[in-house]
């Protein structure tokens, strides 16, 4: 463990500053929980009125308090703050905890305040968790070093699982839920506003702690994306699943989220595309935070994109087993009924199964050598990629015999148990036995879905090398600012995304070596909406037409924008094909570079129906995300319609998402719309773009 | 209590036949659960090897058994419950509860059993639950007749909530669930195969029963929604409420019917239609089938199409509110911040909440005077819909107190709690007060968005009387069987909506007076899909355009169909507008009469983008249905466009919806396709339509 780490989570002499000496006061609670969860250090509550507090000697500041000190856990008000931490610098105490509010969550005022805060642990060394936040808890080291009430529970479970928490208040709710079913957390911290260390920082140290398995993050916005990006890759590297769960799904939710926390809160989706890209589980469900490390735990991630999505299900309870399917068809996946050979190999153990796609044991289920052979069978078989065992009554009466099939299964691939009555004991004796078992159908599909849908971090290769060095080149011989569509275009192009053949015209009477019909559109860095300025002529028959377009174009956005700099009228083939798509590039100030994929036309905006990955994708990922498409089922071969270019346009995702990969991350946002896709064999073609740099 | 509600809910002489003397055999288990449970009545096991079985007097037959019998229990072999059941008929037993498996739920030859089964009680005047039914259970009469394990229980509680159930151990699953947290049923059934008595007939049979106070339904399919759709009605008369969980949501694949928008429309999608229009409150997670009936009980549905669905709330956990808050975004409802009016209040009372979406009273909340103010001033205001009281860990450690102030209020609009730790005595004191109260996020957000959803039943009123007696007119008229499109547009019309302006040629040369541009499309009620058959000529410029068009029109369709009767070719005029509707009617098997509206297009087709009612719909009905149509924001006013005519549009469904109100509803399934829906104030028209009578 690191020195600040061991200051964190172990110290051995914590100042308490703010102490009271009333045990019914919050600001007594630190020192009240420590000592009752076994803490045998030195704590030095700091209080200028008391020479005693709860039986142990009190200081009137941290300067008077002998040192040295290893954390100091601060509650004063917070116009006091900074010179505590000030002092601390003094005193050279690594880590100070701030509990103390009216900081950045109080609006503008606050935030002043805790931006001299963060300056004054800068130049005095001290690392600070908060302020605002609830605590630092280390169940192993007995350093329950918190005010929250949670705590006041008579005995600390420890567990394998750390928690770092958006929410201080929320960090009790989810001990209080572990701890009634019998389980616990190693560590858990409430980051408060984060001013110094945020969720990353702390995620990291949960991964080299030992007693930690899984880390859970409950999550409001994203402060710190790339370094919680880097934790997650070395908790992926060293076996250890994040899990998170985050707010902010709703509108109504990323508005709480803001006011609650004083943050600024991006969309859901690129928070969704951060977690994939990084390997971090997302769970939909409050009880799935805590019921799903387990799955995870046990069942690293194994999947690659296109993978099966199968699940066969062994059952005492038909009901119950379809409380779970049900959910898990909702999420595309897929029930796999037993195979001949299954129902052969059981048959031939006398076990008469059928062909029905789950298999209900009903009564002949309670018997535990019945239920394990088919356990087995199943795990056994190929047929599916995960086995889902509900179980009825007998969970409830006859625990032991219940859950013992399961226990006693060799699962070679996820194996996963949904008790149908109230049955603690079986639940209990299930996740002793180290199987993965939840309470309430929709948590089971909740983790079986988050399970399905997690792969390792995504690697950084996948593009074209030569394709970027000649987009940075031509992005570099081009003027600052945003691009003309000619110029954004040559960008693409040289990533390997084939524009439509065009001409520009500096004249409307210009001549255009074109075939006819055409399109004309105005030319002009200053005018990103085109059609609105009435830029674009389409289905331009002749040449004549084409005058008469260039020059219509040109006194149209004359009058639309005077200020304009115009530099032609770019005349491009007519091009068509099966389906039209966008493609969105972007720099996302809390993620970084994400890249977008959508239909195009208004019914897909409407519908919200696109997909979006951190950049740069492989091939194989630009694939996967137009399978997330739905409206570009129209590519993919809908009712007896031809087939797209799938892999065209693949790749031309894939090269696009390259802008991710110039030096320096250049390009604040660029887009291909429409991006036509041919029919298979016959590519893509980019009609229109822009790129506007940072 | 009717005679048949006494002996199937109250019997006092029950014969057990095939009851086993090995209590451990499932077929011991009746006799042995309504002993345990406190049954004073007579028990005539009957079992021709044993004259007495677990301490009680057996008997050979049913036959030798004294007399008289309210209620045989049978769990013998399939192939002798006929017989039995005949018997039952001799011996005027008013009821069977076939435990009996082999039935319906085996196949072919297992239906014909059953049919047998269903004629040898209709014969004796025997009335049946089952077959493959758990048992009958109301624990107010001390009679669980049940072969459910679950029942294995030391207690029953007696409690105000009746469910009938299509999975038998399923009812064992809640019974546990529900005891678990200290509440029970009055009365349980586990409907089976449902041969003669079902769920509509069982749950009218709850209504009458004065212990009952809410009926849960556990589905998997509808079996008789007439009858359930009855004893719906007759609940919310009697302000009890029915609270449905149906499996099969992700039931996708299930067609139908041939028609376009029958292939847009699953299984699932008529049910909640069905619930919607029957008062059937419709519940997505297990626990909310628990837990939304005491939300359901003390605020029954007072609400209309178009009504806010805005809450407010309190609490001391913000990240715990969040959870629900965020999932009730996801639903379309909103939170309502506090208004001035609301804050002031409070200011006057010494309590600063602010103007923050929530109102986060933290520490100060857990003062029962603070936490009670806001909770009577949001009550009391009628700037939100309903409140949400949450607490936190003081739920946990101080639950008197904790949970007082939101006991005590007086609500006049709903009341939920959610309980953010595990706080199981908060939860049972609220419970006890009254309060609907959740233990996860999601089941709470799942019963206040079901209550929001909840209206009462549908009223059949809202249609032109004139308008249905004209289209039952020109209906009467035509041949039998599928309508061609101009007989189909004439019904359409006599209803009440504009077709296009349109001639039929019997002849290519015959002239036309429409104004051109027009379309030329086949007649014939034999080509239902014109276009594939080279049936439609759009865009026709000129009356030489138009003799050449109707030629090959006819020409093509007699290749392809050489066997159609043709019957000319319809001229329309171009008809244009800001959308296409589909406008879709079908008889369909289970709840009748269903109207649909989807956007036009193959979009729309992949979004399964529609709204679904129980047809006849009011004007109103069909406003909500447009709103619940994404595609349809482009008739809305969608960024910028003009918006179209949602008046007009509402007054086509609901006038094309009345063709359930054609006398002995003659009609299998109609189709406009597309409707155009022009822009306000200009109407729509009816381009294409199809209109085939069962």
């Amino acid at each position: 463990m690191d020195a600040l780490a061991r200051a964190l989570f172990n110290p051995q002499r914590i100042a308490l500053v703010g102490a009271s000496g009333d045990p019914a006061k919050n600001t007594a609670r630190p020192q009240r929980f420590m000592r009752r969860h076994g803490f045998t250090g030195t704590l030095l509550p700091i209080n200028p009125g008391r020479r005693e507090i709860l039986g142990e000697p009190a200081w009137p500041s941290l300067s008077e308090a002998p040192g040295p000190i290893d954390h100091a856990f601060v509650m004063t008000p917070s116009d006091t703050v900074i010179d505590i931490v000030r002092e601390c610098g003094r005193l050279q105490v690594p880590v100070a905890t701030i509990f103390s509010d009216g900081f950045a969550e109080r609006g503008e005022e606050g935030r002043r305040l805790q931006d001299q805060l963060v300056a004054a642990a800068r130049a005095g060394g001290v690392r600070l968790v908060g302020p605002n936040a609830l605590g630092v808890i280390d169940t192993h080291a007995n350093s329950p070093l918190t005010c929250n009430a949670a705590f006041e529970t008579d005995t600390l479970i420890r567990g394998n699982l750390g928690i770092v928490s958006q929410s201080g208040s929320m960090l009790g709710a989810v001990l209080s839920r572990a701890q009634a079913r019998g389980f616990g957390f190693s560590r858990m911290v409430s980051v408060g506003n984060e001013c110094d260390l945020g969720v990353g920082e702390l995620a990291a140290m949960m991964v080299e702690d030992p007693h930690t398995e899984a880390i859970l993050l409950f999550l409001e916005t994203l402060r710190d994306a790339p370094v919680l990006a880097q934790a997650a890759r070395r908790a992926h590297a060293a076996g250890k699943p994040v899990i998170a769960y985050k707010l902010g799904r709703s509108d109504i939710g990323r508005e709480l989220a803001a006011s609650h926390t004083g943050a600024m809160t991006g969309a859901d989706d690129v928070a969704a595309a951060f977690f994939r890209a990084h390997g971090i589980v997302r769970v939909d469900t409050l009880e799935g935070l805590l019921e799903a490390a387990q799955l995870m735990v046990r069942f690293p991630p194994a999947r690659r994109p296109g993978d099966g999505r199968r699940v066969s299900v062994v059952t005492t309870t038909g009901g119950g087993a379809a409380t779970v399917v049900d959910r898990l068809g909702l999420a595309g996946i897929t029930l796999a009924p037993p195979t001949q050979a299954v129902v052969d190999d059981l048959a031939r153990q006398r076990i008469h199964v059928g062909h029905s796609p789950l298999i209900d044991l009903t009564l002949a289920g309670t018997k535990k050598e019945i239920y394990a052979a088919v356990l087995e069978a199943l795990l056994g078989s190929d047929h599916c990629d995960a086995v889902l065992a509900v179980v009825g009554s007998s969970a409830q009466f006859h625990p032991q015999l219940a859950v013992e099939p399961i226990v006693g299964a060799s699962p070679r691939k996820p194996l996963i148990a949904f008790i149908a009555p109230a049955a603690d004991t079986s639940l209990d004796l299930l996740r002793q036995g180290g199987v993965p078992a939840f309470r309430t159908p929709e948590s089971c599909a909740d983790a079986i879905r988050a399970w399905f849908d997690w792969t390792a971090p995504e690697g950084a290769q996948g593009s074209d090398g030569a394709g970027v060095s000649a987009a940075a080149g031509v992005l570099a011989a081009c003027p600052d600012g945003a691009l003309d569509e000619r110029r954004s275009s040559a960008v693409f192009a040289a990533l390997g995304i084939p524009p439509a053949p065009g001409e520009v015209l500096t004249d409307p009477q210009q001549a255009c070596s074109l075939d006819f019909p055409v399109v004309a559109k105005v030319l002009s860095p200053d005018v990103l909406h085109k059609t609105d300025a009435g830029g674009v002529v389409l289905r331009i028959p002749d040449a004549r037409a084409l005058r008469e377009a260039a020059a219509g174009i040109l006194e149209r956005v004359a009058r639309a924008h005077p200020d304009a700099r115009i530099e032609g009228v770019l005349v491009q083939r007519m091009e068509s094909g099966l389906a039209e798509v966008i493609l969105g590039y972007r720099h996302d100030p809390q993620v970084g570079a994400v890249v977008i994929v959508g239909a195009g036309g208004t019914l897909a905006e409407i519908y919200r129906d696109y997909a979006i990955r951190c950049a740069p994708v492989t091939v194989a990922q630009a694939a996967a995300m137009i399978d997330e498409v739905r409206a570009l089922a129209l590519v993919r071969g809908y009712r007896g319609m031809p087939p797209g270019d799938v892999a065209a346009l693949a790749e031309a995702i894939a090269a696009f998402s390259a802008l991710a990969r110039l030096p320096g991350q250049p390009v604040a946002e660029a887009e291909i719309n429409p991006l036509l896709v041919r029919e298979a064999g016959r590519g893509v073609v980019a009609v229109d773009g822009l790129l506007v740099r940072r």
